[in-house]
């Protein structure tokens, strides 16, 4: 039955690790039949050998000696899954040069540090497929790449970091701050104990990163990206939005302009309730993306956790295994930085709706005021909101939603708007994200 | 920069027909960037020549005459876009014959006669790729095939049909009668003048025959398959349903049980409000998935159209061209039906929630009536719906819910229930189902 066996080397024996040897000791028969290929889980390395893990590996597989991986030329397929960007590239490096193909879940270092490896596999006639970068268990690599293939893409909208969705989920649904919802995230291990690289965005724009630049193409690393995280965002916000129609989701947005622009950022976003990915609730991922031939799409899954990501490390040892990924990974060829770098849009030339809350004293012509500096930066309201509230202050919201303007001339706005006399706080300004909807 | 040229001939020059040239006139450079291959549209066989197009071929790839395609040696892939399944397979086994790897996007020719293509194409050592045959554009049966590949599927829940969809959607979000809605369906191209295939549920089952096939890799006939239509839906009962906070969907369904057994069934499903696929409006289609490791996915787009259908076929194409459907088709081995027979759960032994509409006498005693008969099949209750109605009848709705019941038990409930003297009317009944939700 089968045509061949694969030898498979892990590093890492941790949650992901433990979900990929699970796959490969409990499903190799069933991924046998229906691909003919006989995977052989032949080593895992890691620095602790001891420690009890989920998953019971045979006799003679666990070692702390990478090298005894790397040396074992029966190995065919490295699998990376320490995490980090310095000795994870090191190991990463050192498995290409041994000439294995290489697996990796490791967003941060494929997003800093991409082509650089991409180079040294195209050198050593290897390849890196790395569909557990994004989204988790979401095939969403092989969709671009392969089920998209005919198209040419114009926009990635992903929520593509299980934390954040979980927290802002909470915040909207259960109407808790943003500490509460957090800690609860923690609770229940969707949220490290240091969530800063979840909180920021950064890990957002890890993922951004990966996407757009299989989506459009080129180099494109997290520095490109605007990022905003969502440890400001106030509970009060997500309230009024929600008064409005719009619903808060930390949003990775990846567009490509018609004359060629690609605007990149990833920020607190209000979309229409009404949008698919205002439904992603709790730690799913979800990924719509745009392309010319088909139109709308949308992909929706577990983006993080044990068993979604093993899933999708497995999918790529299938695919590498067959011989499949390496056709596709030596024509991944990214414009370099340096011809890339003309054509990424800054954000204040980006066009977009903003939700801008100003604290205000409550007394006669403070709309006025607000109006007037707003036309004096060509911007125009699409909305107005302003509640009754009762404090010993004497300060109110208010609240506007403009129309399509420049981020430049917004940011000069609101600049103007905090001089004022009746501001009495920093203004707060969220961007309003129009996804197109074709529903008809 | 191309590694080789890749030949391809069309049969069919309707709209996808139209859609699939015009990528391959129009995106031939971008695709080749990207893959190596250069896609090069050799011939288009139709009947027709005459008729405008929304695309202009080049001089002398149009002709009536299919036997030009299959004699020319060059053409390595023919594209089946005429559907029917009598003339249509013949096409598919003279282009397998003549040595070419066929693509289709023909879901009933698959549906009833795939196991005896898929063997001539076995036989003839080429491939048949068939993405466009199930939900248009999007990449649904690549995501079973490599993306979810680690998985051991359980369940399928898709909304297969763009027709029906858009009809429900209409009802439930206008208010508009079956027929009302069926017309403007017509009147946006998005129903056929005749319409039975789509609203009677056929569609679909050919859609599920094909992705249960490949998900649980045994031959799945249309005739496994339990349907019912979209026809008699009142738009009554789904404003009764949305009262309890259930949206209508024609849903194809195919679950496999822990042991063993595959229950595959396309009928209105009233499914949570609060379920993605609840939110799947107009012509869009939806699948969700649920694998074991990767746990619940979702994929969303259009379902048909000149380009999203376009898209699938080009993708085949491409994944054809590369050599990757071949070595996966390979292994396309679907238990044949005699040894699936036994498998196939009867629709008689699903297990269930039932929405139960009887019109009845207002007068005393009448729920007592209904529920001993219920008590009496051992079916329980868990809801229970009567609105005040004044007509000159006499007679009022009253709803039931079932708990979970065998089919069989609420078909002997409700033949009982038809026999009392106070139901007025046929009493109608839709399932409840609870597509699994891990949201947390």
């Amino acid at each position: 039955m089968s045509e061949k066996t694969i030898k498979i080397g892990i590093v890492g024996f941790g949650t992901v690790g433990s979900g990929v040897a699970k796959i490969l000791l409990e499903d190799a028969d069933h991924i046998e039949a229906r691909t003919g290929i006989k995977l052989e889980l032949a080593k895992v390395v890691d620095i602790d050998t001891k420690k009890a893990r989920p998953v019971k590996l045979p006799d003679g597989i666990l070692t702390d000696d990478l090298n005894s991986l790397l040396n074992d030329k029966d190995i065919q397929i490295g699998i990376e899954l320490i995490g980090g960007t310095t000795i994870a590239k090191d190991i990463q490096l050192k498995m290409l040069a041994a000439g294995k193909d290489v697996i990796t879940a490791n967003k941060a270092l494929l997003a800093e540090h991409g082509n650089e490896l991409y180079a040294a596999a195209h050198k050593a006639d290897r390849c890196i497929a790395f569909e557990a970068s994004c989204a988790g268990g979401i095939p969403i690599i092989s969709a671009i790449r392969t089920g998209l293939a005919a198209n040419r893409i114009k926009a990635i909208y992903g929520i593509l970091n299980g934390t954040c969705n979980y927290i802002l989920s909470n915040m909207t649904k259960k109407d808790e701050s943003f500490k509460a919802a957090l800690k609860q995230a923690q609770n229940k291990g969707y949220a490290e104990a240091d969530p800063t690289l979840d909180i920021n965005g950064q890990d957002s724009a890890h993922k951004l990163a990966i996407l757009s630049s299989i989506a459009f193409s080129c180099e494109i690393l997290p520095g490109d990206i605007f990022v905003e995280g969502i440890e400001n965002i106030d509970i009060v916000d997500i309230r009024y939005g929600r008064e409005m129609g719009y619903t808060l989701k930390l949003l990775a947005i990846g567009q490509k302009t018609d004359d060629g622009k690609i605007f990149l950022r990833v920020h607190p976003s209000f979309i229409s309730g009404d949008n698919a990915l205002a439904r992603v609730d709790g730690p799913f991922n979800a990924v719509s993306i745009f392309g010319h031939a088909v139109g709308q799409t949308m992909f929706y899954g577990r983006g993080a956790g044990m068993m979604p990501t093993a899933s999708a490390v497995v999918a790529d040892i299938i695919e590498v295994a067959m011989g499949n990924s390496k056709k596709l990974f030596k024509h991944l060829s990214l414009e370099p930085k340096n011809k890339v770098a003309g054509i990424i849009g800054k954000i204040d030339e980006l066009v977009s709706r903003f939700y801008i809350k100003l604290r205000v004293s409550d007394k006669p012509g403070v709309f006025a005021q607000i109006c007037t500096i707003l036309a004096n930066h060509e911007i125009s309201l699409s909305g107005v909101l302003q509640h009754e509230e009762h404090n010993s202050h004497n300060i109110v919201p208010a609240i506007v939603i403009t129309h399509l303007t420049q981020q430049k001339k917004n940011t000069a706005a609101l600049a103007d708007l905090a001089k004022l006399e009746i501001v009495k706080e920093k203004p707060v300004c969220i961007r309003i994200v129009d996804i197109p909807e074709d529903s008809d």
